[in-house]
């Protein structure tokens, strides 16, 4: 029996293991930055295991070094266990116990196949060659998220490449997706507050009326994404808040908007930051008020590694893992997603995993109806063994 | 002496009184509809006079009958007393002492004059002809005012015709002002609420965004006062409140946005109406979003009967009383007033006493740096008791 | 017999003359600047009387002069004779003979009256005290019109006060109208050409759209009179003229727009002056274009001097003039009239005289439908009689 | 010597002789469906070889069929011959002497080496198999090009696949590009005039501006591009025209606007579409217009079928041509192309042919200064030739 043929036994008999930590993430669910308790979980199921592990970031992360002993490249493995405040809409006996809070994204789904696959690898260490990090990843939903300080505290240190996988039920079981080179977008948030000179509403001429100028602001934000950028790229900016709350007859002195960015290629990020400041520049003189702008620059585009995203693959195809019946370039996909920070800093690949459960219905990420095929997991578990397995003896 | 004599001399006699209510009430003010100390004080000092009055309206109402017992027509006086939700910021040894809560409109005054000339009208009550109404009025500042239940809970049965009077900081002590016909704005106020689809910022084209449609509804507003209006009317349009507060990266579902219109004749507040109806329904059409649109109808225009008005004014002027350097016409005014409701249903006039206290700087109604000059307060006593005594024995 | 008497029975004498000048004008009408036949027409007529006069201006301007000899003041008559560029609509025997212009103001009639009314003074020319100057000014319709160059070249020299008369159809016969102080709004015109840079409809990021920017800045320019002027303030802005032809596929390098600013108060112009230019500077920010702006300051707003007025109507009801019927406040006009040019220099009024043929039908000034009861003529030639009378003699 | 082999020796000694037919087509353009003379050339080469050709089309279009007698697939060729209304501004012996006229696009180019292709198929056309059918296509510059009446009279009869090339003065000398799939963008014009109320500049509440809606539909029309299509898909709308000239003083009744639209899917198209009637319902609505619109759906999406791309595009490398050092994925252009509406009919590639004459200056394609390097030609029939026979013999 090869090591492959091993490890792929190994996590085939593991299945129900993930399957029980997935339930138990996904009724105990806790948001980004408050994980508390899964951390503690996650650090017990090491512990067990008498394996010693570390915190890592100014989140709950947590790194596992699996090193072989042996020379070799070393790859790192990222899994994220934050979850969403939204309110579970699902019959299922392990529903979410915490109000309000709700595993709408699969990140349980992601940890209990990454532990289970982690104390696999930690099984058959010796055999390996190089070392594999397991990077378990708290707050991946808020921005910025849990990456960037886990690598600000050492968690792509000797780590030379990056795998990480996200479940979608858009895409079916079986499936394997992945997407070379730009892959998610690229976000930034930006806030500006207008502030004009408040007064009675019946006598507007001594007012400069803030929301008079928010309003055309919006309006003339339309024209970056349908004038200034090539119709070709993708861009997208959203204004989702415009708080202006006031009363009836007072004329509101000041407004303030908070502003979304999406793009694909980082020139059109500088596109849009320099003609929001235009516009900005334009509404003021336009129509008296100041602005104080602030940008937030945040997640940078996904980018795969399209030698390694290859590579990665065609191992996946050729460990001709039986439950895997396609491997597709599934295209580049609208949300941002913070393993972008990981890619900035290594050649490395986000891969999707097929988890739709096939009743007829749509379970979308994000929504209180979200839910998946819980053989994913075991999926999941082998696609990233194999590569890895491909990965260290290459 | 004759009956005008008499009063002036008594009045002039007490204009200490005047002042000390006016500073107790200016210690202690009330925002609208919550006046139930300002209305205890005021029931008290009648009470101290042995005097019977009634409440009247919703509200804090209180209306006090003085009746010669002879036959005559009865004249009704209105003074409102409620305060503003405003932190004054004077250095005055009887400064508001309600944190939060001012008498930044001089309502304070009217109801001291007012008490006081009660209080001397009941003592001259006998020599008078027909009656006079003093309608103590609360809540003057809010919409629907205190005007409207009192009028519903018969504060004008029997009644001819009103007086009222206010204080105005920007005409000089010894000036009395007045307009004939409209002269202080009509109001209006509008919500509308526009719902869309909310949804993932990343992800516009699966949204209708609601921040988008009220913009571009604000935008097109502005439209109805500098298009289809006649230009020499008055009209006014302010979104005074633009609620869409939310997150960076959610596309808004919902936005609620309230409005004032300010009008000087009943045909522009049509107008104005109708285009409105009319804009909501092409924003709803052009961004694909649904508006719950309700409409308040507030104060009607102030409307000044020329020949009572006139009449009024010419006696003020013939009664020769010294303290009043000018009787001029003020010109309409921009607020609106909830005295038009009076006016609505009698031949009335609303009469304004400079109060300006001359110290170089402004202070204007509503800022937290109104102040009178309280000799304003005989001035009012005297103009009011002049033009009583004229209308009684016409 | 009066002299008052024996001038009004010449003009009743004259009335088929003053019907067959108009006639014959309005037969033979000629658009502003271009009235060579009018000017030689209204010549013949004084040539006919051996009569002196002398042209005056850039146009075809007349000025005649009856002096009466006596010491006394110098009081200016004003009648314009220029037509509109409209095609008559008008089943009349006198119908327009010149395809596409119409006498469809009324200036025919105001120059037929005042033709017979300098007639007739010029026969009594002894008896008068002072002197009468008769304006026949061409090109009112136009900006800057006829009366600007008439008195830079001498019109006002020694004149003391100038009274002017309009027909109007929206008044019945026998009315003679009037407004005291601000009664025609000023004029201002202003072109924009916005220039960004062109280019292929495919790749609008090359480019910077003149159409879009041209398209916001109307709509910003909406703000001006919504939110920046006094709304008891008379103000309108027009955008008459938004030039920016071009093709489907390429993106307009350049527009050009045309703009009309009407007043009741030189305060206004100059708010909205400065806010256009605001306006205008904000757009070349917002949208990366470069204006060039031209303002093109025009009719001042018509004055009429309130103690002038007054006496001018004072004398026309004391002459009981039996075809009057009433002479009423009229109400400030909307449209501008370059008589404000004379009324800048001297105190001045303009007068309306009722002319509605009463058929059931409205026939607006500047319609191809526009007709006059022609025994409006004798009444503003009385009118303009018995005031010159009353002004010489007082 | 192979057929392959005799026809690139053939075509290297005819490269003077497409040289001089370029230049004569260069010095003597037409524009769209004018091609009165060019038409008359290209027959008289044919007919000076003796050999059949057939007019095809509204249009000056050609067709030429190379039949071998032998059985095969039929492969078509397509060469367009038009110029545009642009001055040449070159310096060239055989500069266009048609004032305002100019092969700006390099139609020129792709004729010359078409017919010297064709001569030479021609004179090999008893080795080959199947056949071979050239287009000459007028009028591509314009919508709807010559391409869809050629394919109404025939041009595709018995066709089984097409190729068009175009020369690029963006790719270096030497290159060929290429792109699979949605490769130029498609195409849909519109139309839309709003007409309102005219009326005078002075008294807008009587009108119905329609510069004001237009302005505001212009800028409405922003947030189909920026809210209502995915951002990763390629969507641009431009308004090329905005004809609302008019003068200072008149409101304007009516403005007609002209917009165009490119898409790179036909999903997007449908979705642009709805959305312009939606938003110009809506503006009627808000701004009391009525909208005559009219849809013009012009070019397809240019689709290059991905398995007949890779066949061509392998034929192409495979012959080893020595001028060719490049062949690429040139990506998705923004242009459109109505080679489309062949490729809608028969699996089709349209291919790039690199023609930058490397000067250190740019030669955008529709400016004055269009140039190539003309040694483009030879490689264009090379490839063209070499794709041919692969074709043929496969």
């Amino acid at each position: 029996m090869t090591l492959e043929q091993e490890l792929m036994q190994r996590l085939s008999q593991s299945e129900d293991e993930m399957i029980q930590i997935r339930r138990h993430l996904h009724e105990h669910p806790e948001v980004s930055f408050k994980e508390k308790e899964t951390h503690a979980y996650i650090k017990r199921f090491y512990q067990n295991l008498n394996y010693p592990v570390r915190d890592c970031g100014d989140g709950y992360g947590i790194l596992v070094d699996i090193d072989s002993g042996h020379p070799g490249p070393k790859l790192a493995l990222r899994a994220d266990f934050d979850a969403l405040a939204i309110q579970e809409d699902n019959n299922l006996p392990f529903k979410s116990q915490n109000p309000g809070v709700m595993h709408a994204c699969g990140h349980d789904g992601h940890t209990a196949y990454m532990m289970v696959l982690a104390k696999n690898l930690i099984a058959l260490k010796d055999q390996l060659k190089g070392s594999v990090r397991i990077i378990h990843q708290p707050a991946e939903e808020v921005y910025p998220g849990g990456a960037k300080s886990m690598i600000e505290d050492g968690a792509l240190d000797n780590v030379d490449n990056v795998i990480g996988i996200h479940v979608m039920s858009t895409m079916p079981l079986g499936a394997i997706g992945y997407h070379l080179g730009n892959s998610q977008t690229g976000r930034s948030n930006f806030t500006v507050t207008f502030t004009g000179k408040g007064g009675h509403a019946s006598m507007p001429q001594l007012s400069n009326d803030a929301i008079v100028a928010g309003s055309y602001f919006v309006t003339a934000l339309q024209t970056i994404v349908s004038r200034r950028i090539e119709p070709a790229d993708h861009a997208s900016i959203t204004v989702g808040s415009f708080d202006g709350a006031g009363t009836y007859n007072v004329i509101k002195e000041a407004v303030t908007l908070k502003g979304d960015i999406r793009i694909m290629k980082e020139s059109t990020r500088k596109v849009i930051h320099q003609q929001i400041k235009q516009i900005i520049k334009g509404i003021e003189t336009t129509f008296g008020v100041k602005a104080d702008y602030q940008l937030i620059t945040d997640t940078p585009v996904l980018y795969n590694d399209p030698s390694f995203t290859t590579q990665t693959v065609d191992a996946i195809k050729s460990a001709k893992i039986p439950e895997i019946t396609q491997v597709t370039d599934f295209g580049a996909q609208d949300p941002s997603e913070d393993f972008a920070y990981f890619a900035l800093k290594r050649p490395s690949v986000f891969l999707y995993v097929g988890c739709d459960i096939n009743d007829g219905q749509t379970h979308p990420h994000h929504s209180p109806n979200f839910m998946m095929d819980e053989r994913c997991l075991l999926i999941a578990a082998k696609a990233a063994g194999a590569a890895t397995l491909d990965y260290l003896f290459r």
